[in-house]
């Protein structure tokens, strides 16, 4: 016997569905949503039924863009470098560069990493657009290849390393390795040591 | 600068206005959402949408039912003891009652504790329903004030015993207070364990 009406239930199963929220948690969130008299439901409702029809894949970077515009702010942007391109594999990651305010280049996003046992090919990422957009843009003279740290993102930055070796004459640099910002030396994994030792700068 | 187009934006903001979601994890979220093929988005959509206007609360016990019922499953079912009557918290303390499979009686949901401090009183929750429910219904044999182990439900309860002894002859009671199962004794709180020494029981 259901002890919650349907759409009840039917709320807290979408919501668990989401990464990181079981059921528990979704239960909470539905039975709050209940209570409050903010709105907040068909707030979250309209947003996100909204969501992927006035959104869409920038031309030039493949980065989020509106939906009625054929670039994003960035590529759009007067103040941006064009002699450097940084590779990313998600809007996630360029956001958190961005928040950075060190990087004043472009982008490119790639949609994912190369992941044989997830059966993502070459072919699945924005790859070909950005062998492409290489091709056709003489201008740019840096490549960073900005990849998480983990062998899948070691081996998509290496296959693209080699793709563009042939074409591209400019430099290839990618994000450096070492000890985080605030991080204990003891608490580290052996290869974030190991690496932080083997590429140690001059003081 | 705004790098992210306006739905994204705004689901996120949606996002993270529900309750233990962060503006962080509210990113991962609808970028997740963007990245997922599976439509889970206007199921959300959908889901939160119709949410409250497909429910309301029980004439009865006030737990929540559909809105084309007048009553809640469990005050229809057959098979549940009218003599006893558990007041709870909300629904959610509810649901987690019955996934005990320990009672078998009616509910009473108060939706919510006195609190003075969050101007919530006594006319702020179905008190005044549960009296009447109890003047109506002789058959009622037992009250389970089954509150939590705060200091506002502790009052809360105290509140309803006192203003139901003038009319009601059954039986008080209250949940069992103590070591939660699996409870490591040097890992618990002082008034949890000067509880659970004062109303031992015999082994």
């Amino acid at each position: 016997m259901e002890i919650l009406p349907k759409a009840i239930t039917n709320a807290i199963e979408s919501l668990s569905d989401l990464p990181g929220i079981g059921s528990r948690s979704a239960e909470r969130l539905v039975l709050n949503l209940m209570r409050a008299n903010s709105g907040l439901d068909q707030k979250i409702a309209r947003s996100l039924g909204e969501l992927k029809s006035q959104v869409h894949e920038c031309e030039t970077c493949f980065h989020f863009c509106e939906s009625n515009e054929k670039q994003c702010v960035l590529c759009r942007g007067q103040n941006r470098d064009p002699h450097v391109l940084c590779v990313v594999e998600s809007p996630l990651d360029l956001i958190a560069l961005e928040k950075t305010h060190e990087y004043k280049g472009l982008y490119h996003v790639l949609h994912g990493v190369i992941s044989p046992l997830n059966r993502i090919g070459p072919q699945d990422l924005r790859l070909a657009q950005l062998f492409d957009r290489l091709k056709k843009n003489p201008d740019i003279q840096e490549i960073i290849l900005a990849t998480s740290g983990n062998t899948e993102s070691d081996a998509t930055a290496m296959y693209i390393a080699q793709e563009i070796q042939p074409f591209f004459i400019g430099k290839i640099s990618r994000l450096s390795r070492g000890i985080p910002s605030g991080g204990d030396l003891d608490y580290l994994d052996i290869g974030t040591l190991s690496r932080a030792i083997s590429e140690r700068r001059d003081f």
